[in-house]
């Protein structure tokens, strides 16, 4: 099996290195990355800028390339130059911070899971619901490797246009109750741009989010699994079309609007 | 009423340019932009860099900013900073280039509306189908005003969540065979990176993609409307649940993993 890893925390970062170590008893692993932290570039790729591809030694892996890019930059470029002969399955992660409800639309871990699923391949996301420092990214590398096997091992049927978005609650491994399949909730934030002074008397801003409120209703939410301390396992597409208003909106008149404009 | 635009273009393009002049006549407008091109950022933000923000100076209206961000810091910024007694609607664009299909996931102009539904606000992305270097933009102009207008003034019933993804073949006004409410298609491409070698020696990359294939056998999808030359409005939500398989997931056994790793 050959196996890309990703990440938006850049190629040094600790959670992909746990997982790099993990996983190579599945199979072929390439790590391809981007060369620094790319947190919160969502589905972002690099039309306007050059692209560099530079190779990076890791003592688990054999092979791994560090990329000035985003992290589906990453994804485009692993399956077209070190994947020629086909790729099994992309796992992006493990990122540092939980990657739940409305905020997987901003997260470059997820969104390497999305382009690895819009280029047909099996893809998981893995994120630890953790803020500190310092991560133990060990339990969650196990975990990961458990998910992976269920799904190529054992041909999980799963359709090719979905990936796995996957929440690990940050404790110890007792503490944690299961695993449970969840639906994306939804998180609010506010006073999110916090205003400053440079030391040359000039205004900038640093965007920073304050979670105000998360669905915590429905035991199937994504949110409400980790609060819950379960695995959350989400399945992701990369349709956006709000089929289920499709009728209503044909409604609104919008079809009748005159073109004599 | 109080309208935000704003795109992925660039404040100086002429896309929200035109916009900002056909819109005034429906209310306050304000611009929120980036300070340069953004395109292709997705719904990526800001969170490792400072923003700033810079007024400019625009004939057609009374206040704009231009931003060092993605479109979907411009949203956020804009509402927090600049429209503090509320924002009724958000229009992105008028891009420069169809965003269709998979495509979306990767558009600025788009996240920016998505961005603007996250937030509550009735949110429209409009996009010019045409490549050429000049593009006419007085009609795709006139196209989102009347669908600005039949959203709000006629008070069509758009649910909070779900903005519109309007998209306009590039042809004389004569030659469009109405409006048609669509789903979004799947845009496949291939040979996306350019290999090149600097002047000193290094090999660096341009990702550019090749379309090879797209969905073409639907007349509901955003792909097949603009082909026909039909103005395309697909509602677009921002939740990525893939809630079709929710019940066929669950028979994947992922639920009765072991803890015990």
């Amino acid at each position: 099996m050959r196996i890309l890893l990703t990440n938006d925390d850049g190629i040094m970062a600790p959670g992909i290195q746990a997982l790099a170590k993990r996983m190579v008893d599945l199979g072929e692993v390439v790590l391809v990355a981007p060369d620094t932290e790319r947190s919160a570039s969502g589905h972002g790729i690099t039309i306007l800028d050059p692209i560099r591809v530079k190779p990076v030694k890791i003592s688990s892996i054999s092979e791994a390339w560090a990329i000035s890019g985003t992290p589906a930059d990453c994804v485009k470029m692993a399956v077209q130059e070190f994947f020629k002969d086909g790729c099994d399955m992309i796992l992006s992660g493990i990122n540092h911070g939980p990657n739940l409800g409305t905020d997987v639309l901003y997260s470059g871990t997820v969104s390497a899971a999305i382009e690895g699923s819009i280029l047909g391949i099996p893809s998981v996301a893995v994120s630890l619901a953790s803020f500190a420092v310092e991560s133990d990214y060990s339990l969650s590398a196990d975990i990961a490797h458990s998910i992976a096997e269920q799904l190529f091992k054992k041909k999980a049927n799963l359709p090719p246009n979905t990936l796995l978005n996957v929440n690990i609650p940050d404790v110890e491994a007792n503490l944690i109750k299961g695993y449970r399949i969840t639906k994306l909730g939804v998180r609010e934030y506010s006073n999110v741009f916090d205003r400053r002074v440079d030391p040359r008397g000039n205004t900038y801003y640093w965007l920073k989010g304050e979670l105000v409120k998360q669905d915590e209703m429905d035991p199937d939410l994504d949110t409400v699994a980790i609060k819950e301390k379960y695995i959350s396992i989400s399945p992701v597409h990369f349709d956006l079309t709000n089929y289920r208003i499709m009728k209503d909106i044909r409604k609104c008149g919008f079809e009748e609007l005159s073109l004599n404009i």
